[in-house]
């Protein structure tokens, strides 16, 4: 099973996708969309979308899995990561996958065992679970191979619980 | 020239088309698009997304206004009105349609010469310009009709500067 995670935004986009057989998984493809600054709204989201069009038609992943983003200060970020976030899932839902949300806490809770450990932590056990020679660079990269993860954690615990309620 | 003016949401979305022929506008199609409340969001962003794309490709617009919306207090619907905007926004740059933003001050200011004029006499002055019978329901449908009005306008305003600069 093919899990691609995502970190939204609008001007870096975090993507990783990673390959779950049993309990393990491996990174196929992790990195970033980025766009400009000075370029028009429109034009910035008409790249994220189209972009991430791509790499789902050339990864070909089975379930997405974003982070539930919290901004308790700036409304305006919100509005804007709201946006982007808006034709990330639209790419997503137009092929027909499956798209789940998590929160920083439960994405710190499924890959640390802890829903406050620290960025860093999360960060290097991503790292060790993927085994990645580096913590891959921007963060949100990082983010978006964590929660992949966390979904294909909460994949396995749910197929369990499945299995239990149904034996 | 055609403007199609939108309220973004998640749950309703306004739209209103006008054609501006000299300094009148006469309104070509209104109405909103729909999503329940109890679906999936990825769903209903899909919906509002395929809908607008129908609306755009059955009455071609020119260009496109949005209002920019502010929230001041409710950062959550900042970031699902977020999401729905995204995805309009999309729909109407995929055409290669220009997209414009007012604020709520610039349509009231475009509408009824004051910025601070009350929701009741956009609404009126809106129906009014559109001589149309009655004020369109629910509000979100006036809103898109008053900020394509607003557009009207402001294109107006900017092709006589355009006129005065050059002459």
């Amino acid at each position: 099973m093919r899990i691609l995670g995502i970190d939204p935004g609008i001007a870096i986009v975090g993507f990783g996708f990673i390959d779950k057989q049993g309990s393990k998984c491996t990174p196929v493809q992790y990195g970033c969309i980025q766009t400009e600054a000075h370029t028009p709204e429109e034009e910035r989201l008409l790249h994220v979308y189209e972009a991430m069009v791509q790499l789902i038609d050339k990864y070909k992943p089975d379930a997405v899995a974003l982070e539930k983003l919290f901004f308790n200060r700036n409304v305006t970020t919100a509005m804007s990561v709201g946006q982007a976030r808006g034709v990330l899932v639209l790419a997503a839902v137009q092929k027909g996958l499956p798209v789940s949300e998590y929160t920083p806490m439960q994405v710190k809770q499924a890959i640390v065992g802890y829903g406050k450990a620290e960025k860093r932590q999360v960060q290097e056990m991503t790292r060790m679970y993927l085994k990645l020679q580096k913590i891959p660079k921007p963060d949100d990269v990082a983010d978006a191979l964590a929660v992949a993860i966390c979904h294909a954690h909460s994949y396995t615990l749910n197929s369990k619980l499945n299995e239990v309620l149904r034996s």
